[in-house]
């Protein structure tokens, strides 16, 4: 029975931790606060999680799982294979953001969890081609597109608007980032996936 | 009279230091190497630049102008905007490879010599904006294009390409860099530039 009590108990720390690493960072929250913020013992909380690592590992997986969620059930409403894409850009964005805001990372900070980001974001990307695979499988299907090597240029999307994030990532400390560099990095992914829809219509 | 020889020097030690750099790397290259390689004293060499970092630096810039004279002739031949975008990502790949084969640089090593490269690239990133400026002109010129806010077009076009060199500097050691790595990154520009051509051509 252990196992459905723990199964029952986990939803609730992970929404706890999220709104406490949302809010303090990574590396301001301890285990004490979110324990105290769902009424839990910390005893209880080690009950569940070894570290503070691992539960900031589980609510970023939990957030990219709600990000692919998001996208499919987009993906599933039947809009043009443009729209996707752009949706895809803006959602990605958002996320990016939260990212960013869970971990109140610097560039330093973020050197630090990196290996634990590597980990996470690998198979993630993989995810995320597979995504615009569909995107694109869309457009076929829809009638929009034609001729395609899909996994090609659904690759090659998703590589294009990494790019434009990192751009951002080395250029800045993430710690300095002001909303208006969100801002301008938000309208260049949109407008990116807009010119890359119409641009692959086109056979080249 | 002094600077009139130092002016006539300086080409030749440019030369042999690129040849040294291109062949041993940064770290690996002495400025006893150069001055050999020219059958100057090390003295000499010192009178004209004082120490490697300095001469390195002005090989890089000597790279960044050549490869925007370079770009320039293209656009006076006046080819479509399209195989002029494709030129640029052709070779500021070409220029990219260069400047890692130079350096010989790791991700690590890349760290050290990051302030020097930073300040250099600063100023060409912007060189870089006012050539994908000019390339899109001709496109208006040609009756090719219209109606397009060239300035904001042509940052996100050298934004996406030296994005997709980002995501390939972050996910991998550059000592560690394939000729597979290089030839498709050089692909992945390749199609970028012809998409983004294309996708630039309806308006949004």
């Amino acid at each position: 029975m252990v196992s459905a009590v723990k199964s029952d108990n986990i939803p609730l720390i992970l929404e706890a931790a999220q709104k406490q690493f949302a809010r303090y960072g990574f590396k301001k929250t301890t285990m004490n606060d979110i324990a105290d913020e769902i009424g839990m013992s910390k005893a209880s909380l080690y009950y569940y999680f070894p570290n503070k690592e691992e539960l900031f590992k589980e609510v970023i997986k939990e957030e990219l799982a709600e990000f692919i969620d998001k996208i499919n059930t987009i993906i599933s409403t039947g809009k043009s294979y443009i729209d996707l894409l752009v949706s895809y850009a803006e959602m990605r964005h958002v996320y990016f953001q939260n990212f960013i805001n869970l971990g109140k990372l610097s560039s330093e900070a973020l050197k630090n969890v990196k290996p634990l980001y590597t980990e996470l974001f690998k198979d993630f990307k993989k995810e995320e081609a597979l995504l615009a695979e569909r995107m694109l499988q869309k457009g076929v299907d829809n009638g929009e597109l034609e001729g395609l090597d899909i996994p090609r240029y659904a690759e090659l999307y998703v590589n294009i608007i990494q790019g434009l994030r990192k751009n951002v990532f080395m250029s800045k400390d993430l710690a300095d980032f002001t909303d208006d560099d969100y801002e301008a990095l938000k309208k260049q992914s949109i407008l990116t996936a807009k010119i890359f829809g119409i641009g692959i219509k086109t056979k080249l």
